[in-house]
């Protein structure tokens, strides 16, 4: 595990080549959604069970605010809350987890601000609350999405497993 | 409020025409997550306070299973969960509320199944449970989504409000 990753290094994940066939893949853009990650800590965070933050540089022609909304132009929540999972399960990924990264619930999410095309930077942080490391690897975290600087989102219990076979599904 | 609408009516809200100038509009494709409104009905759902059934057409060449995740195509579970999002919050536009919709959270999500290229229909439900209609509107209800008649998403408490100013988030 490297403490930190590079937009090339996450997109080599993307294509599956960081983790190899039938293993963890980031999801590809359009829907990956940071640029980096900046921390990641196998014994940080409020349980010592892992810290990892990464973050989304924002600028006005990323394609989302075209179409949501037109002329209304916001970061869909859904979006953000997405990136907290696929923070998490990078995480998971690279804690030896073999199979394909599924997420599986989170408990409650709260919106109290929004990301417009004029903010700068959107950063992900996730506090791991639970890992097993069983046949079925599964990660269990907290997470916010800031602002620049500003806490909008928070999520608690954002799930993720994965799957040698995901047929079963 | 019809008790169903159309792609061509959710696309003509999308761009704004149905609501009109600094209210509602739903997101325009790519991030639009449904084809058609099935079932509104205001008296109905578990509680009498409304419900409402909306559907997306699955099919191999939907943007989002070229880059989530590459070789191995998914829904995403965040665009399902919009989806629930965006038809609560058509109903609350059509129920009279003025300003632009913003999710404001959701309660529980699981994602018990998957959806993949090979299916054929989603089917979003929506049971109304509280709605507030004062100076600001605020929608709450519980939401599954389906596939192919398999329900694989839930959701409790998915929250929606309607803003006349958004400036103060
Ligand atoms: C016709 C009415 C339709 C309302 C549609 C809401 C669907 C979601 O896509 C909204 C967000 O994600 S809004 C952005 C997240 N929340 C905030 C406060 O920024
Ligand atoms: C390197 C590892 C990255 C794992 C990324 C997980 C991010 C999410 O985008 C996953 C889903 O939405 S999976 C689809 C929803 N869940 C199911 C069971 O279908």
């Amino acid at each position: 595990m490297q403490s930190s990753y590079t937009r090339e290094e996450l997109l080599a994940c993307s294509r599956g080549e960081m983790f190899g066939p039938g293993n963890s893949q980031l999801p590809a853009p359009n829907m990956l959604m940071m640029d980096r990650i900046t921390i990641m800590d196998p014994e940080g965070g409020e349980h010592g069970l892992g810290y990892i933050e990464a973050e989304l540089d924002i600028h006005p022609d990323l394609w989302f605010f075209a179409c949501h909304f037109p002329g209304d132009p916001v970061m869909p929540g859904c979006l953000g809350l997405d990136a907290l999972w696929q923070t998490l399960g990078f995480f998971l990924a690279c804690s030896g987890g073999p199979g394909r990264g599924r997420a599986l619930g989170v408990g409650e999410v709260k919106f109290t601000g929004q990301i417009l095309p004029t903010n700068k930077k959107v950063t992900y942080k996730i506090h791991m609350k639970r890992l097993v490391k069983r046949r079925l690897f599964v990660g269990i975290g907290d997470g916010t999405v800031e602002v620049d600087g500003r806490t909008i989102y928070e999520a608690t219990d954002l799930k993720v497993g994965l799957f040698t076979d995901t047929s079963a599904f």
